[in-house]
């Protein structure tokens, strides 16, 4: 058995979570009705601003439940029948995605091989045809490794007046994204990935409108409202994951101290370096390289190399884990997470980790090149950029 | 600033603790002197016979201080004036146990260059000349990444009827060693080494024949016969350092668990991908190669990489933290632990950090030629393994 405390633990979420966030959880038992529960809700509240990089003219909320739950209250709360919602799906997310809107809303899916971005004039098609009054966008879709054109779709929804619905949740702290200047009416994080928390709760940024918008008693304990009127006042509608509460502060705090704008430039660099690898490699990422993500990197299997064997060697041999594909591409791909508080020597032991379960499994490639073309890349990175020789 | 909490541990000691070793620690006070802490001690003392590889012939004790104050404790209870002591220096440890050895008995040191071994015949020669009635001798010399033929010596000690100290500070748990077989009367270990304990404790192991011979009254805090004794009844003498007494316990039970062959067996093969991955990218061992230890690695700088740029770089812009050389060789080697609980991708990271800070620095590689060696060792290591696809 794997010992999971010793591990390389390369998911696309949960992530590595940081000791002094873990730390946080060990308290005792706290009282969520109090002064002390307040103010920290208090804090989670202005600090979520920060992440999502909004002023007060968005309202927060967070829910004590996963990503989806925050989607959930998202749609349910600010979209209903009359709406027409334009949902693009070219991956697992925003797959899920279309199936929450198709409940609450009249949904028009827009589907384009995974991997694939969408173009415009099919956006704008859609648009026209449906008479539609929303979209739903799954900006940075952990499925494929690809980061979808979010502001050129905001960019249309704007020029329509549409509500523009993004899911957030491997996006939101690990890739640049301004909501304002976007035309973003309401985003949606989920806690273990980019901010590097524990998992379990999703927090969303709703704009002005679309808080105008908000309907009446759709759902009960996702009911976006409440959450977003409690919060205000440093409260909330049921009881809390108390422990969670206390430690996405923490790790909201850990992203404001390093800076937003440090956190995307980091994300960007390691997953810079380990495409540089992958290609170094003679591998192939998944999406179109152009709209590689960030955040998470979806690499093809080559002709020979097993799945399981292959995870089953960097976890079994290695205590090294990344994910599978999922859905349709299962067997096809793996992905690597490198958000949150990852780090470049992560990166490193990573692309050397899948070098040696290559080797292992008779790929044919110069052992080490990987690394190389990646440490290159690092210095590289490192000579152009103003913060010298500090760590990003 | 470094973040201390997220940075790769490669120090020949204090090592990489275990998240379950550390989680010990935060329990509550607990009082010395009940059956719980008799229980704990008496656990230590069993799991100690285990670590030093001997039965119930061997006393043991645990003292609450740096592995030197083990040193002290041995010294100054079984050695006396009347004592001829051969100290064996080729190293800073070395050099250390004369300085103590000098204090209780008459020491006699067989001085020769750092990173190389005694030969016999220069040891016989002091024996007959000082009619030398023990040996101390450092097993595992951290500062220059050797491991002395602690059998040879030990060998010859029993022709001559010698009392034989080892200093296995940094070999006990991570190196073979068999003190009944190769006659050793006294060998200590420090807790933030090969057990990966944090650091603060030492332990000993004293043949009877040596436990015999202690005198009294010669030092006080580090009584040794009064720590043997009492932890044959689960007690101390003195206010034990109890958080440490715990994670302790912890640490030893995972050698256990582990298996201490497989844990030796692991950090041979961890060495042997350094040593590769060294030859690789033209460096050099400080030491002679056949003497070149399997829990401390120590490199020689090549030409004109500066050792605190280098460090510096490593530290800095990726979180590795190595150590430099001490004494003479200071700015000359620097030096890697792979004891504990250190894990093949650990080891990889470190080669990918070096190459990194190499290239930095301007020394002329081919990027990746490290890393390339190392993985094929590792493979080359698990194929001919009859554990195979399992992590040693």
């Amino acid at each position: 058995m794997v010992d999971l405390e010793n591990t390389l633990f390369m998911l696309p979420g949960p992530v590595k979570i940081h000791p002094r966030v873990l730390r946080v959880m060990s308290m005792p038992a706290l009282p969520h009705r109090s002064p002390e529960f307040s103010k920290i809700n208090e804090e989670i509240r202005d600090l979520l601003r920060y992440a999502f990089q909004v002023d007060d003219d968005y309202h927060v909320a967070v829910f004590s439940g996963s990503g989806t739950s925050g989607l959930e209250a998202v749609i349910s709360g600010i979209l209903n029948k009359e709406d027409s919602v334009l949902c693009i799906i070219n991956g697992k997310f925003g797959e899920r995605l279309y199936e929450i809107c198709n409940i609450y809303a009249n949904a028009h899916p827009l589907e384009i091989p995974w991997g694939q971005a969408p173009t415009l004039d099919a956006v704008e098609e859609i648009i026209e045809k449906y008479e539609v009054t929303a979209i739903a966008l799954c900006h940075n879709e952990t499925s494929t490794g690809m980061t979808n054109p979010a502001e050129e779709i905001g960019r249309i929804a704007k020029e329509h007046d549409l509500i523009y619905i993004l899911d957030g949740i491997t996006s939101v702290g690990g890739i640049e994204l301004y909501p304002k200047e976007w035309g973003v009416d309401a985003i949606v994080l989920g806690s273990q990935k980019c901010l590097a928390a524990p998992a379990g709760l999703a927090a969303v940024a709703i704009s002005d409108r679309a808080y105008q918008r908000i309907g009446e008693g759709r759902t009960y304990y996702l009911d976006l409202k409440k959450h977003i009127d409690k919060i205000e006042k440093g409260d909330t509608p049921y009881t809390p994951a108390i422990p969670l509460f206390l430690a996405f502060k923490e790790a909201l705090l850990m992203l404001k101290e390093e800076g937003i704008e440090k956190r995307w430039e980091r994300n960007k660099m390691l997953a810079t370096m380990l495409r540089s690898a992958v290609k170094a490699l003679g591998l192939q990422l998944f999406p179109e390289e152009k709209f590689a993500s960030n955040t998470v990197t979806a690499i093809r299997y080559p002709k020979g190399i097993e799945d399981k064997e292959f995870r089953g060697i960097l976890k079994e041999e290695l205590g090294v884990i990344v994910a599978g594909g999922q859905s349709i591409v299962k067997g096809k791909i793996f992905r690597i997470g490198h958000m949150g508080i990852c780090s470049e020597v992560d990166i490193m032991a990573t692309i050397s980790a899948i070098e040696y379960a290559l080797l292992r499994l008779g790929y044919e490639f110069e052992a080490g090149a990987g690394v190389g073309e990646a440490i290159k890349v690092l210095s590289t990175w490192r000579m152009h950029n103003e913060q010298g020789m500090q760590k990003v």
